[in-house]
């Protein structure tokens, strides 16, 4: 028996960076959150703090700020590829580098009606994410790409049901036929392409995901869950899988009985904990292998 | 010399409600953060525990919601009118009533292009914010509204310089012709009426402070923060001060230089801590006395 | 009718400084967040963009780190002082300087039962606040300090009671003789004095409020908060007055009475929001008038 | 080619339980956050909206605080494992449950010197986590158990060397032989047992974990987390596997030389983002499978 190192990896998590784009008067602007893995042999500084192999995680971050103006900045699923393939084809001791990326959306103001060239108001809805896994060098390369969006809070007030559901002795849930219906979604999709038009298709999948909360008459979060993941499955032949994790953010409908007040889902208490906590994968039944698509950094995407 | 009760106050703070208009198929939503306080002749609570004055916070909360549906929810300015003035003229030991408001702005989804009757996604955007006070009962009540917003974060890429300034032997800052400027707004303003479109009110000060920021070139966040209040008095002479606090949201020029990479206010940090504060107040000069108006309770508005 | 520039401050905030001391191998370390704000004559700044009066924020920050090393961090009222003063007396157009801090607490680690010279976890209980307000210069100038502790999380199991409220329509609450009370508390207090053992005096009001805490049987948070300041009045001469905001924060007994389980207020429901939330003075009959001792700037202390 | 539901789970996140034991007057305080899913045959909810086989997160709730009496909490892994089993044992659709809790430790106030008998102060340091993973049933069940803690802020102020690493022309940081370290903890190790004196366990890993951070003299923090996790290994042989994560904090040292003043490690800016991440498991060669032991719910165990 012996104790030995496993899993491990390393970086600089969170270079809050900002990209404008000033080429003509009016100005575009992109705001991240980068993260950077590397992963590869790093058993001596492990085991004996020998820092040979190991390139330190300031230098990741000067890249990261660096490659935004070399390479660019317009999608972060690009700007993710560039900066993992760097690490990965020009760091001898890396195996493998894992990007995360959070973008922040900025909306321009109107001034008397118009667009404004250079101010904007940070849109505040929800976050874009993705993730860029690299691993191995020339022909051996393989690459995994996620996109995603969290945070993403979603409510409609009717045309949603709960009921005939299993009970057991600590079952005092009553069912309905009409309830408040809310989330805070986070959704992951993984690509099995390297190549695409990475904002049309981010604002693809979420029209999709918001159209099938609405429209969809649900009998449970899961289902509604479900068919949003569908629905994008089947519209973008190269995303294999979806995933989606949904809070259910109680609406409790406030008993106003007690003044002789009627309430017919007019008036709700939003109550922040506990909540239901829905999870689901929506996946082809021949989706490659996710590989380390899934293996996360920071958790923040 | 005595030891003697001070300035006191006590209500139910951050009851969260979600107020559903459902008479017609096409849905209308408002979703608050109520806070009610109330200040009289509590002075047997304090120094002998005896509860005969104290209305409590859970009836306070009752009375919030219950007012949702019997007074009804469209603006937060004329619903926390009706809860603070219900306080004072019902509750014999209360001499004044605080109610304080967070307004959480929601938006239609488009499903193919057609706005939801009864689905929305959270704006995430600025926060509305509302203060009511009430004092007295009959002839002699008064009343003070303030309307506001925060967390409303706006940058300019240009149009922004900084020099000129005072120096001592503390000072390495240099001075720039060209700089971002950022900040997440606070602003209130004081109402000198109390009647009024109180939503159109809103989205035309929001627009003013936003426009102002876009178009005044700046040669100090200070001037731009006039300006902003400036603009709003002169618009509305209804409101007689906007308080405005602006955290300066460093965006520093990222130092690529050692790569041999260019940088021409293309890439920045954007820095967390510490910023700038600045903090200003525009009025009047003919203002009337603020009274009990910008005396807090959650500091949440 | 003219449009004027009111109150207004600026400088820069929440600069996360530590100051280790470490004249022998048995280190100190003093972790704070200290903000820095300058009144004054700052008209031109405003109203036409002129910097020639305003000292940089970062200037303010370069002396914040630099006089905890020059004039030493061994109590966040003294190095307050020192800075505060400091802007007053050198920076000409200053008329008045506030300095805001916060300072989180360490303890060293045990390492076999000893102490460790050179490592410590934060504490992570309540975080320590003070201001200091100087205004004037030479004979004239006048000095606030404020002392205080915010986020102390404090929970008694029994020896708390209410009931004999006062009750209208919408009072549903039932009257309890044995309830959980619990709070985060924020207390401030306004020193007479600027030459204190600031450490120890800190240290004994804290011990006096957890005392009070919990050796009164409550009829009423609020006398428990009266009881609270008023002993520390008692305690030390030097200071004048207490503030307390207290948030009641609930406790609800868990009803398992469907499941034939008794509760005999063993199993809470820690709830969220809303919350009860209680604030009071307690002062003395002949204190000082408390001039800008409470104009806050930050928020945080 | 065609879309099929994969993995998923549900349940209810993050009960707020309080349990007092309150046989003598020195009550016992368990406050805990606790979230229980379900993961077994829900495919006809997700693809058609049916129930049948979905025990509502309501009924998931109503049993967590049950059990808290009935069952009894003085352990968290204990208590966690009553649930699991439960769910698994007495709702046939269910294949698995994975309980997940957070536990907020509280220390008694001392009043004159003696601790209280039922008041306390939340301690605020790190969350204990665990765990709790049963699988199938009678003679097939298996079971996981974790414990961990998080938010473990330590710091050492000397003995963290940091030199001799890889460099690439994006390489600017220079070498040092002394530094502060300091990180904020997140550990967590897998059981190989089912039965333990759990929150002696607990307190003998923390105690090894903080004893290695300070005795390590350290030249990369990767090294010291080894240490960490070795030494946890070698102290309990019921333990198969630590896993770390662990932020280096950034402290960097403030140039003061400007203003002319010796800065000798003593004065640091605590910066916020970005920070460096450094994550390893430390297993032993002959660790069993994890099985589901590592596959989350919440994100926050």
């Amino acid at each position: 028996m012996g104790i030995i190192l496993g899993d491990n990896q390393y970086g600089k998590a969170e270079n809050r960076l900002v990209r404008i784009y000033r080429d003509s008067p009016r100005h575009e602007i992109h705001d991240v959150n980068v993260s950077t893995a590397l992963r590869g042999d790093f058993a001596a500084a492990h085991l004996r703090g020998d820092q040979g192999n190991v390139l330190p995680t300031d230098t990741q971050k000067q890249t990261a700020y660096s490659f935004a103006k070399e390479r660019g900045l317009t999608s972060i699923e690009s700007y993710g590829l560039e900066l993992a393939r760097h690490f990965v084809d020009t760091v001898a001791p890396v195996d493998a580098a894992r990007v995360e990326i959070e973008e922040f959306a900025w909306q321009r103001v109107l001034v008397d009606g118009a667009e404004h060239d250079h101010t904007w108001v940070r849109k505040g809805q929800e976050v874009r994410t993705a993730s860029v896994t690299v691993e191995g060098r020339g022909d051996e390369q393989r690459t995994w790409i996620t996109g995603g969006l969290k945070d993403l809070v979603i409510l409609k007030s009717t045309g949603s049901e709960f009921h005939g559901f299993h009970e057991d002795s600590y079952t005092l849930l009553r069912p309905t036929t009409d309830r408040v219906m809310a989330t805070s979604l986070v959704a992951k999709w993984r690509f099995t392409t390297t190549e695409a038009d990475w904002n049309e298709v981010y604002e693809g999948v979420k029209a999709i995901l918001v159209k099938q909360f609405a429209v969809v008459h649900s009998l449970a979060l899961q289902q509604t869950l479900y068919e949003m993941g569908k629905a994008v499955l089947e519209a973008y032949d190269f995303i294999a899988e979806v995933r989606l994790s949904a809070p259910n953010k109680h609406h409790f409908l406030y008993d106003l009985s007690p003044f002789g007040v009627a309430n017919d889902n007019e008036v709700f208490h939003a109550d922040d904990r506990p909540y239901g906590l829905i999870q689901a994968s929506v996946t082809r039944d021949d989706a490659p292998d996710p590989g380390p698509a899934w293996r996360q950094y920071t958790g923040l995407v």
